[in-house]
């Protein structure tokens, strides 16, 4: 790898990692920009195959699915950081992986990735490994008696995550859980949720979207608002910390850095809740919203290409549309001040994104 | 078709006939919006195959080729009006055909396409038939000693016309055309080239965006600028003639209507060039520079769903990427202000269309 690095040539092939909508839209993206797209998932149908020119269906264990689809393109991308890390190195040693194998195995776990933001002090909240539910009532009580137990892999949309308030409730979460590696976190008394995004390309280079601020049903990201409602100084605050990780991580791609914003006694204080390390449906405003999208970016950084401006078209509400909300799809489209994306998904069910409406308004 | 007109449902098929750059933006919209494509095409490899769901590689006039991709699909379109006038009528005994055949039989023929204009009373140039060398002299005397030799049939990009300012010369041109149906046109002196461009939807709403203006180098467009430099008058003007044509058509999509402006004795006057009943690369500025691009435009009407805003987003100056002129994509992708799109043509060739860049600039 001590060639120049220009790059990939218009009509080189991003091999995606996962058919879901993120993927879908990465596809979209690289088409845009004279990209082809070959999708690997186990299942076929998902939605990220109708864009792309080329899929594979096999599981990601699948070595030599794998190696064969290694070989078939330039660069290899994911929409999701839970793939195996077997697979990660495997595909690694034959195409560029990014992000990088390292960034997944930091991510992965989150007792790994808090004792990886701590050293870079990084603020989290308090928490401790569980890995027996006896561990459980002695941090409870350092955490003053509440805690979240939380399932240290696998997690997403509130799934394997519990509020806990006493042992023998902890102990229950933790056996339901199947008695998987856990932590239990401190709850954080926050003011507002946030997500510091940007991009980091193959040369450093970082750009970071304006902050934006997310509000949650049912443990599922309902709203996305841009900017956040915070000060200016905590906006700075929290783009830094997102390029402060992505630089610990020599990271190439999309980044999104979830954070509570905490009242403090000394103003606003940030919290970092979790990394994802790839585009992220917080940033789902930026393909209406913002100059360049999240999408068109992380292809541009995989890509090894000059990443574009991240400049806001205003005041930005994204709505997902989740399970039976998106049968409103038609009053939607009649909204003249609405973007509507529906991601393809043959069927609705409870919990399941559907699609999202952005709309853009003046800056006021 | 007595039953009440609902549209499509989000995941259905729309087919599209033609694999170039257009059947790849329309192909990348209609996916934006949860539905799926099926390219019909006779030469694999062409860059629409490379988003699209389904894919048909066969001849246009291979029947059963035609029948299959019928039932494949639930609503078919086109990104070009050569359409064999058989093709459409074929496919459109087993599905919706927009824009219809009739759109198709009032555009492939320029003698029929100006006298389907002028009993609209919408002026065009003066014009005679040409089906033999010899009616080329009168013709030209009739129009002050110079007019433009166009092919009937099948021209574009500049492809079978030719300036003529004498019979010998006339003659010459209709023989290197093949003897095949012509025009002569006379020369319009005019000031400047626009666009009228506007969607139908199937319940007849027609929705204009703001009238653009085209320069073009070599017979190819080369640049499109919105607005145009017109008096608002003469905008709505055009406008209204872009309506005007496709509610005679009952048309269903988006309809370009190229026009001159001429600069006459009681101010700028209208002559209308030609119609393309079809998404129009003098749109494509739309994507970046409109609240609703051309493509999910006319996704919007021929699936029978509400249009969208045409509002534009500033000023804006969309220039073609032809042929060399690619190689400049990595300094596009460099500029802050510049929204590359590349059309995944693996070759370059001269005069051929590989992308475009739109730069939006704040309203003066």
């Amino acid at each position: 790898m001590s060639k120049p690095d220009r790059g990939l040539e218009p009509g080189a092939s991003i091999g995606i990692l996962g058919a879901g909508q993120l993927g879908r839209m990465l596809a979209i993206a690289g088409a845009r920009l004279g990209l082809k797209s070959h999708i690997y998932a186990p299942d076929a149908g998902e939605p990220a195959f109708d864009v792309a020119a080329a899929g594979t269906v096999a599981a990601y264990e699948d070595e030599a699915a794998l190696a064969r689809f290694a070989e078939a393109v330039d660069v290899v991308t994911y929409e999701f950081e839970n793939i195996p890390a077997a697979t990660a190195t495997l595909l690694a040693k034959r195409r560029p992986v990014y992000p990088s194998p390292l960034a997944l195995e930091k991510t992965q776990d989150r007792l790994i990735e808090k004792r990886f933001l701590n050293g870079l002090s990084v603020a989290t909240a308090a928490f401790a490994p569980i890995d027996a539910s006896d561990a459980i009532a002695p941090a409870l009580a350092s955490f003053g008696g509440a805690g979240i137990l939380k399932t240290r892999r696998f997690g997403y949309d509130g799934k394997g995550q519990a509020m806990v308030r006493d042992a023998a409730h902890g102990a229950a979460a933790f056996a339901s859980f199947g008695n998987v590696p856990c932590i239990l976190e401190s709850v954080v008394p926050f003011a507002r949720e946030v997500s510091a995004l940007g991009a980091r390309g193959r040369d450093g280079t970082f750009r970071a979207y304006d902050i934006c601020e997310n509000s949650h049903a049912n443990h599922i990201l309902s709203r996305t608002e841009a900017p956040a409602t915070i000060q200016p100084a905590t906006a700075r605050r929290a783009a830094d910390i997102g390029e402060c990780i992505a630089d610990a991580l020599d990271y190439v791609g999309m980044i999104a850095v979830e954070m509570f914003v905490v009242d403090g006694a000394s103003g606003e204080e940030l919290i970092v809740n979790e990394i994802a390390p790839r585009v992220h449906n917080s940033g789902h405003w930026t393909i209406d919203g913002a100059a360049t999208s999240q999408f068109e970016q992380h292809v541009r950084a995989i890509a090894g290409w000059p990443l574009g401006s991240t400049a806001r078209r205003g005041r930005i509400v994204m709505d997902n549309l989740i399970g039976d909300e998106v049968r409103r799809w038609r009053e939607i489209l009649a909204d003249d001040g609405a973007a509507l994306h529906l991601y393809g998904k043959a069927e609705i069910r409870d919990g399941r994104k559907m699609g999202h409406v952005t709309r853009v308004y003046p800056e006021t």
